[in-house]
């Protein structure tokens, strides 16, 4: 489609670190207005969120996108200036060309085309841009979900852009995401001398036993959905550094990756339940992340399944692996959820970019979702 | 004896927190070559030591001591300046009047008035003393030692002045030390993000079943003058702070305090067995800092015993408790050594002080040991 590669380049030279927009979303909203969207500002701290919306009523069918990007590292080691976008061998470098502002600028073009086609279309189409998904994600896409419960705007579906293509633009999307429960554990002892065993009560012997038996634990076999659930211990540490004080307390933080077959109380529960039965004289602060959620076969799924064939003609893996995204703020609404966006092989690395072609098919293949989902009641 | 506490002050007035010796020695060795003794400064490093002997040839009885004291911490905690020597309630309070300064004044009276009294004594009597006991102790003692060795310098006897006591003078003595050894330990794993778990191998999960192994091992039971070998992880760390990435690596520092039913070898042996039945990729660094060692019933013992019996008229505790000394330097070289000097209660703490009466007795005690040894034969 014309103009993606332009738009994209636009995006690009806008220095976006997260969580600064820099401009971005005003630019798109004022496309978008331009074409009979009805645009909404949400800002919350300092994040900028952009709620966009065409039509009235239900069915709603949100494209879901961030403006921000991660940091670049040191210019010197791309081998051009990640804010100056530029084509080499049919791709287009910079930083956020994969993640994510090639699929934003896809979005609007494929909404822009979509309403001028379909002008009294089913439903409402929309765009939700936040320039927070990827730093701490407090005041973007959840706390416009927080201010839709309390407006009742419903979604029904929700097509996230995020970079899930493997090779070729399409064949892989993400039906779902795995939960994610991180846990902040501080077990506690008793400070002393090495020389005065009787004295002390070391926590991170107390602890060991009870760290060994969480990381042997099989909390679940998964499901056809879903692989087992997984726990990491990202972080452990005691001691003063001197080899002859045994330290009063051990701190470690850990996460969850949970399938369906778990839920986050379940297992909260069970790994209390691990540090009582050693002993433990314990805190642990407990942050839930989000859910697990599935997007079972239904009206999105199939939607999406028949413009990549029709847009891509390439094989599609529907899963739920990958790390989380702003979906999983989405489906608590009791929305339908895909992932849909160019190749990742490059996110969040030195040189990122997006090849010219997936790119240029990318708004064909969103606004041939929206037709499917909303254009042929239109 | 007359001026011991005069002496006492005068050295805790020299500031000199390890390795500084600030004139101490000097001041001491000006005494006692006055009174005979023939005088050698052993300077490694930045650390002064000090060698005075008396007559020639064996049995050669050294008694053991250190000028130099733990930092003191801020001035306002202490009830009056640690460096400024006061006598309240029958205590010298300062930093060093217990460890061990009250005890390097006695020894230095003591060796001047038995010298003094068998100017022909048997054997030798001697005084080493060194700036480097509570830092890294490397420059120190076992330098000196080391040069003894190739001297070809015997010891027989060996008084160190720790103050060994818990509640009166003379009351516990240290007839020998538990062995130290320290490990360093490296477990190597893959790092990742923790939505990759079948990509990483998490160094905290490898090694928490073998340091939970180690924690409950019974490495021996001790024996009639040791308490059982003991273990304690001193300190852990793995993980960047971030709670989404497996770290790469564990590292963890621990510590033997062994008996003689265990040698450094053999546990450093059993150690690395368990390491390598838990199949971990693993770096162990290994630092001995003294093998045990028991100072037998002896004539040294039983000077030492009759002695206090004499001077201070107290049941006394002979054990191999307590922390690391010297005297785990001057052992090996085949000495009986015992460790007899005043009250521990307050040592390395703020209002650090010695009882009057304890330190005006503790030349006489040492005095009495030299004559039980070297005295009836001069
Ligand atoms: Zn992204
Ligand atoms: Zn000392």
């Amino acid at each position: 489609m014309a103009g993606v590669v332009e738009l994209t380049c636009e995006l690009i030279r806008r220095v976006s670190v997260t969580p600064v927009d820099e401009g971005c979303q005003a630019l798109l909203a004022q496309r978008l207005a331009h074409a009979g969207f009805t645009i909404e500002h949400l800002r919350y701290g300092d994040v900028d969120n952009l709620w966009a919306t065409h039509g009235s009523g239900g069915p709603v069918l949100v494209f879901l996108g961030h403006t921000d990007v991660v940091p670049s590292g040191p210019f010197e080691d791309w081998t051009s200036n990640p804010f100056v976008p530029v084509v080499r061998d049919g791709h287009l470098y910079g930083r956020g060309a994969a993640d994510m502002k090639g699929s934003v600028a896809a979005m609007t073009l494929a909404l822009e085309a979509f309403v001028r086609e379909w002008p009294a279309h089913a439903g409402t189409v929309a765009l939700l841009l936040t320039s927070d998904e990827e730093g701490v994600a407090h005041d973007g896409v959840k706390r416009v979900v927080e201010t839709f419960r309390t407006r009742g705007q419903r979604i029904d579906w929700c097509v996230v852009g995020e970079p899930s293509s493997l090779a070729t633009l399409g064949d892989q999307i993400r039906i779902g995401r795995r939960g994610s429960l991180s846990g902040h554990l501080t077990v506690n002892g008793v400070q002393g001398h090495v020389a005065y065993p009787h004295k002390v009560k070391n926590p991170i012997h107390l602890a060991a036993p009870a760290l060994a038996e969480l990381a042997a634990t099989r909390w679940d076999d998964g499901n056809d959905a879903f692989p087992p659930t997984s726990f990491q211990i990202s972080n452990i540490r005691a001691g003063t550094g001197a080899n002859n004080v045994v330290p009063g307390a051990l701190h470690a933080s850990f996460n969850f990756r949970f399938s369906t077959e778990c839920t986050a109380q379940g297992l909260r529960e069970r790994t209390e339940a691990i540090f009582a039965r050693h002993g433990l004289d314990y805190d642990v602060v407990w942050e839930l992340s989000g859910e697990p959620f599935l997007t079972r076969d239904g009206a999105l799924r199939r939607a999406t399944l028949t413009a990549i064939e029709s847009v891509c003609g390439v094989a599609v893996d529907a899963n739920t692996g990958g790390g989380t995204s702003d979906g999983r703020f989405v489906a608590p609404l009791g929305a339908e959820v895909v992932e849909l966006g160019p190749v990742n092989a490059t996110i969040h690395k030195v040189d990122e970019c997006v090849n010219v072609d997936d790119l240029e098919r990318l708004p064909l293949l969103y606004r041939e979702i929206a037709e499917r989902l909303l254009g042929a009641n239109g």
